[in-house]
C-alpha cells in the first residue's frame, strides 16, 4: 500500500499526526487494506455460502458473535437490584443513535411492570379542569418528534470522584449519555386541554414505580419542548425507559424525564422533593448547595479510539466520538493528539436537531509513539467544554453531577489506550 | 369534555371533517381525556409502586404486553424457509426510525452465518490495485451516516396483483420498507483507494449469502451517495441485514443495498446478473421488460387510522403516516377524507435527509359516517404519488415492482378501517 505521507491531502493540521480534512475525504489512509496481487478471479466460496440460511424472525436479535456488545457499568445500592444503573457501551458503537437494547438505565426502585391498560396519566392541581389520559385518549393528539440525547446527571462521575483516572472503557466512564427519536404528545397540549390557572408556575412530574421519583419541572420548560413519551426509535417505550409513557425533556438532567409517568401535578413553586434536595443537588466547597441545575453542559468524547480500543499498527485512523450541549447544537469540536499543545478542528456531523448528539471525526497518523488526545466542544451559546482541573477548583470534590471535564485517552506505544488526567 | 366543534382552531379544511392544523396544535381534541369531577388528591397508588421492580439487564428487549408488536407477512417460496421476506407493522408503530428487531426482511436463500473475523471485501476488476478489507481495515477510513429508508421493489405488490382489496394490515400490505441510521464508508473512498481504470462505468455487487445475490450499480451511483454500511441504529448490522457489511445505496430499490457484502467488482457494462433479468424487472403489456429500474417512487400511506387500528367513537383524532421518495424529499402531503372529493395539506415532518422517511398529520373529525381516507405525496422533483388505477392502464398487471398508488382505507360506521381500492 501507498504510505500515507505521500498521499494528496494528508495535510498536517496540528502536532503529533493530526491530518486535515481531505485525508478523511479521500482514501489513501494507507496500511489498511490488504493488496491483493496478481488476483485473476473470485476467491473461494466461503462456507456459509455452500448452503441454504436461515429463515426469518418474528423480532430480530443481534448476531452471537456481538454478545460482548451488551451494557456496562452495572451497578446497584448495596441490598437491591433495581437501584442503580447501567451503561451505553459507546466505544463499541458509531452513529448517534442508541438500540433501545442498549440505552442506559437508571432506576430509583425497578422497573415496575406496569399493565398499559390500567395506566393513566392524571393532570391536576392549579388547571380548570383535572384530567386522566389512557393510551387511547394519548394517541388521539398529535404526535412530535425528538431526536435528542438523554444524559444521566451523574454521567462521567468517575473521572471527578476518583483521585486516580479509573482504568474503565469509555462506556464505563462516560455511557449514562443514549439518543432515541423519542415521539410522544407535547405536554403544552395536555396542560391547556386542562386549563392552566393564572398563578400556575411549575409542574412536579411523579412516576409510577416504588420510589414514586417525583421533580419539579419550571412552567416555562413544559410549555417550550417537553413531550409525554409513548414511543421509542419507533417502537413503544421499553419497560426501563418507562413503559408505557414518560416525560422527555430535552438537554435536561436526565431523572427529571421521569419515567413511568402517572401525575402532572401543576402548582405555583417547586415541590422540593427528596429526588431534588437529598439527591441531585450539588454541594460546594462554600458550604451551599445547587439545587435545580437542569441542563446538560457542553460536552464531548473521543470513543475510538480509547481504552479496550487500540491502534492495530502505525498508520493513519479516523478518530470518532460525540458531542453534545443541553443548551442547543454544537458549533465545534477541536481535537489534541499531543495533550493539548496543539488543536485541530474536526469535522462535526450536523445536529438532527439542537440538543442531539453529533458525531465528530479527524484523521490522525499514529506515528508509533506515545499521544494524548483530547476533545474539546463548543456550543451555539459559546459555552466551551472545561478541563478537569478547571472543574475541580470552581466546585471541588464533592460537587459531582454535571461533569463535563475534557477527557483525555493516552496511547501507549504498544497501540493500548488508557484513561488519564491531562 | 368541550365538544371539539367550539374548539377555537378547529376550521374544516377538506370535506369530511378533516381540520386545520391548529386543531393539531392546541389541544381541545374533545372526548379523548376523561373529567375528574371534584378532584382533591392523587389517586391510590397501584399494585406496580407498592414493591420494588426489577433490575437492569445487559441487552433490554419490548415488555411482554408489546408481544403482538412484531414483523409481520412472514411467507417463504415452497420448499424453503429463508427464501422470502418478513415486513414491519408500519400500522404499530410511531416516528420514522425503525427498531432493529421489525426491519422488514428479504432474502434469496436465507441468513448466512457469517464470522465476520473470516469474512472480506474485495474490490477487484477494472481497477488498479486490487484490495482486500477487512472489518477492523474498513473502522480505520471515514464513516459517514445515512438515515435514509430501505425499500424493497415489491412492497405494496398485493395492491395491483389482487383483484379485489387484501383483507390485511397496512404493514403486510406497505411493510417492505423501513427505515434505519446507517453508518459505513463511502463506497468512492474505497473504490478511489483500488483506483479506478477510466474504463470503468459500472460495479458488480456480489453477496455472500448462498444465493450469491449479484446486482450491477452505475458508478455515478457508487461514486454519489452510496456507502459500505458497517452499523445499523448504533450497533454492528444485525445478521438479517447483512452483517457484518452491507451496500447502502440511498432511495434505491432495496436488493441492490447487496447485504453480506463480499466483492466489488468494477466493470465498463452491467453483468445482467440473474436477479437483474429473471427478477427485478418487469414485463409491460407490449410484451417489453423494464430493467435497471433503480429509485423507489413517491409514495405514502396512512399508518393510523388502518385496517386493525380504527376509532373508538366519533370525535377528532390525528391521522398519522409515512411518506417518502426516492428522488429526494417530499414536498407536500395531501389527505382526503371522502374518497378524493376533497383534499387538504397534512402538517409534514421535516426530513432527516433526502430520502428519508416523513411523518405527515392531520386532524380529523369523525362524524360516526362511512369515510375513505388517502393521502398523495408531492416530492420535490414535482413527481406526485399516482393513484392505482392510473398505473394499472400505464403498466398492465405484470408489472408489480414499484407499486406507489395512493392507498385508500374505508372507514365503516362501527369504527373499522378496511383495505380499499377508490
Amino acid at each position: 500500500m501507498a504510505d500515507d505521507v505521500g498521499t494528496p491531502g494528508a495535510v498536517p493540521v496540528a502536532g503529533n499526526g493530526l491530518l486535515g480534512r481531505r485525508a478523511l475525504l479521500r482514501g489513501g489512509l494507507g496500511g489498511a487494506a490488504l493488496l491483493v496481487p496478481g488476483f485473476t478471479g473470485a476467491a473461494e466460496r466461503p462456507p456459509w455460502m455452500r448452503a441454504p440460511g436461515t429463515g426469518m424472525r418474528e423480532y430480530g436479535a443481534p448476531s452471537p458473535l456481538e454478545a460482548h456488545v451488551r451494557r456496562v457499568g452495572i451497578a446497584s445500592q448495596p441490598g437491591t437490584d433495581g437501584s442503580g444503573a447501567s451503561r451505553t457501551p459507546l466505544e463499541l458503537l458509531e452513529g448517534t443513535l442508541t438500540p433501545n437494547g442498549l440505552h442506559f438505565e437508571r432506576h430509583h426502585s425497578g422497573v415496575p411492570a406496569i399493565d398499559p391498560g390500567a395506566h393513566t396519566l392524571l393532570v391536576h392541581g392549579l388547571v380548570r379542569r383535572p384530567l386522566t389520559f389512557d393510551l387511547d385518549a394519548l394517541a388521539r393528539y398529535p404526535l412530535e418528534t425528538r431526536l435528542q440525547f438523554l444524559e444521566c446527571s451523574g454521567n462521567s462521575a468517575v473521572n471527578i470522584l476518583s483521585p486516580v483516572p479509573a482504568d474503565q472503557p469509555c462506556g464505563v466512564i462516560h455511557g449514562l449519555v443514549s439518543q432515541s427519536e423519542w415521539v410522544g404528545v407535547p405536554l403544552g397540549v395536555l396542560l391547556e386541554e386542562a386549563g392552566l390557572r393564572p398563578e400556575a408556575r411549575w409542574i412536579v412530574a411523579e412516576g409510577a414505580d416504588a420510589a414514586a421519583m417525583s421533580r419539579s419541572v419550571p412552567l416555562e420548560k413544559a410549555l417550550d419542548d417537553a413531550i409525554v413519551a409513548l414511543y421509542q426509535n419507533g417502537e413503544r417505550l421499553r419497560p426501563e425507559n418507562g413503559y408505557p409513557m414518560r416525560l422527555f425533556l430535552p438537554g435536561w438532567e436526565g431523572n427529571m424525564s421521569v419515567k413511568w409517568l402517572r401525575r402532572l401535578r401543576v402548582t405555583d413553586r417547586p415541590a422540593m422533593t427528596k429526588d431534588e434536595t437529598s439527591k441531585y443537588s450539588d454541594l460546594l466547597p462554600d458550604g451551599t448547595a445547587e439545587l435545580f441545575t437542569f441542563p446538560m453542559g457542553v460536552k464531548s468524547v473521543i470513543t475510538r479510539p480509547s481504552r479496550g480500543v487500540g491502534l492495530r499498527e502505525r498508520g493513519v485512523y479516523a478518530i470518532s466520538g460525540l458531542a453534545w450541549s443541553g443548551a442547543g447544537r454544537v458549533r465545534r469540536v477541536e481535537v489534541s493528539a499531543d495533550g493539548g499543545g496543539s488543536w485541530a478542528e474536526a469535522t462535526l456531523e450536523p445536529a438532527a436537531a439542537p440538543k442531539a448528539l453529533q458525531r465528530f471525526r479527524i484523521a490522525w497518523r499514529w506515528d508509533g509513539g506515545p499521544a494524548v488526545l483530547l476533545s474539546r466542544a463548543t456550543d451555539e451559546t459559546g459555552a466551551v467544554q472545561p478541563t478537569r482541573t478547571s472543574i475541580l477548583e470552581a466546585r471541588g470534590r464533592n460537587a459531582f453531577y454535571h461533569f463535563n471535564g475534557i477527557q483525555a485517552w493516552r496511547v501507549d506505544a504498544d497501540g493500548s489506550v488508557a484513561n488519564h488526567y491531562a
